[in-house]
């Protein structure tokens, strides 16, 4: 087993700390060779994603990451910020399939926006496209207007599209997701006005027929945006395409109150995966000490099930972070009156000293 | 002054005969005409915005609409289908910007998902551009995929776009709309992945110069979209495109827990406009009488003031509306212990009442 670490900026370097930390602590063997992505790898190489960087995440099983971005990096050219070394990952590695749980846990209902009886309880798995649509869709650019509202006129453009094949893959993840689960799959598009959507809805549904097992419903991006709000707890497996993943996925996140506790996984079709918490580098808060670490070390969890078949160690993770939340420790993020804070470091030891 | 006015579907004609008896009420001079739209009109005429029905819609001062469409409409073809109606008349009147408050009226805090000293008072206005980015984008279709992971396969393709006049325009609504408020705007945009919103934060950075007394913000979509369940009062003018528009507006709206109340306002360059409630057609309690007029009555108040300069009574209508809910009075979707509940038409009474 091979793992590239790829701790990146603000408190990446700090919560992947942990998660190693934690990973050792299981008495696997396997190799880990680290690198620098992000704003780090600009500052030392130019460029966010160096050649070297991503030769050591396709040779490895698995890529354990940190987070990427500063504010300071804002003003440089697109194509040197440190997000595209994320783009850059996802695309040369093939991860298409994003999986984003949005889990509240039972202590930390309180630190939800939502009313408790509405969030106690939550368990929604949403599952991103992530190699497709407007992402990485061509052409892209800035042109003369010929036709729309300002004939003449200059105009920046994209490209949204999915093919079959992408559409057909992704569905399947969702709906092989959904049996492991309570069967059911909501595939969320715009096929009211978009064709990519409607063709997106058209082959979902041919999919599904596949799984007569799994119940299938489709929703307006726009409605599941409202249904999230009202009741989150209706949706189980939720399948839908990059950008309106990337805005549902974060809005679910939200709502549990306690982003800092949530992981996530982005595979290819050969199982190799890349695993980074749901929340981002936190320039505001890194060489503190005080990151919640958790996101990171249940992302390994991840790692350890989905890319190196470890389920059992991955399971001694899962628990120990159970544990180590029943004992009232917490962060600074998810800290309530009662409970005990402690930083980024002790976070990760009593993870550790619960294996 | 002339009203054309379109009930559509489910719901539409009770609550927008309720709007109309509170216009009858104010004492105004109006001509007014009804025609069918949506599925109505599709049934009479086999097409969801007949010629006639645009013909008057382009010739009055403004547009007072209901809801369209039924699930019963799901097979007929996209372009027969209730919604083309929608847009249909925003690209025809050219609409292109829709003014989408989310207020949460203090009587109705309880009503809300979110725990009330999180949205208590909270009073956003969303300004979505409404007849550019990838609703209406040429070219669009399906076609065989030439590059992407699966070169020679069926895809389907939107084209996402705005061009510099385009975003000028909906940038000066939003300053100018800030300048009547708080003074701030956020701009919602995703340049850190598209080339059409890195080129609307740039514009609206430009056009923001000639707004020095109002503050202007840039965040990412994702972004936003947590930021509203987190802490929405923070907010205050939100402008964004078409597409990021019409998720976030939907999410704002349910965070109030009463999109019954919620009126919005789509405008043209000549203010002439297309006012409606932000809630659907809700076929599920049609022809029930219990339907909430309340977004609909608010909605005849924003034609009022924005297209038909009657500000003053606009103000009528808004006080009458405070004056029912302080009385206690709700329909079946806000209706709380302790409040009376009643039908559609009663509730329109007691606005005619306190006018
Ligand atoms: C950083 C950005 C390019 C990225 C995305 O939009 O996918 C991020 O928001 C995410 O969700 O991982
Ligand atoms: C019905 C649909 C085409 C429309 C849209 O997407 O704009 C609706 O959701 C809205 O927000 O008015």
């Amino acid at each position: 087993m091979k793992i590239a670490i790829l701790p990146g900026d603000g408190i990446g370097t700090e919560i992947v700390a942990e998660a190693v930390k934690v990973l050792h602590a299981l008495d696997l063997k396997f190799e880990s060779e680290t690198a620098l992505v992000g704003g780090a790898a600009y500052e030392a190489h130019g460029h966010p994603l160096p050649e070297a960087t991503l030769k050591l995440a396709k040779e490895a099983d698995a890529v354990l990451f940190g987070a990427v971005g500063d504010w300071k990096y804002d003003k440089l050219e697109r194509a040197l910020r440190p997000e595209q070394a994320i783009l850059g990952l996802r695309k040369n590695l093939g991860l298409f399939a994003n999986f984003r749980p949005a889990i509240c846990y039972e202590e930390l209902v309180g630190a939800s926006s939502l009313k408790p009886e509405l969030i106690a309880g939550l368990d929604i798995l949403i599952i991103r496209e992530l190699t497709g649509d407007i992402y990485f869709g061509q052409p892209r650019g800035r042109r003369t207007a010929v036709d729309g509202h300002f004939p003449g006129s200059e105009e920046a453009f994209d490209t949204m599209r999915y093919s079959r094949p992408e559409v057909e893959r992704i569905a399947r993840v969702a709906f092989e997701a959904a049996r492991k689960r309570s069967k059911r799959v909501t595939s969320v598009d715009k096929a009211n006005v978009l064709e990519t959507f409607q063709f997106w809805k058209d082959i979902v549904t041919e999919v599904g027929k596949e799984y007569p097992d799994v119940e299938l419903d489709h929703m307006y991006v726009d409605n599941a945006a409202m249904q999230l709000v009202k009741a989150p707890k209706k949706f189980d497996v939720v399948v839908t395409g990059n950008m309106f993943g990337d805005i549902l996925s974060d809005e679910a996140a939200m709502l549990t109150g306690s982003i800092g506790m949530l992981p996530s996984a982005s595979l290819n079709a050969s199982n190799q995966g890349l695993y980074e918490p749901s929340h981002g580098s936190a320039p505001d808060i890194a060489g503190k000490g005080i990151a919640n670490p958790l996101a990171t070390i249940l992302s390994a969890a991840m790692m350890l099930r989905f890319s190196l078949n470890q389920a059992a160690a991955a399971d001694r993770i899962e628990s120990a972070v159970k544990a180590v939340l029943a004992s009232g420790l917490r962060t600074a993020d998810i800290h309530s009156s009662g409970t005990t804070k402690v930083g980024t470091r002790e976070m990760g030891d009593a993870v550790v000293a619960a294996i």
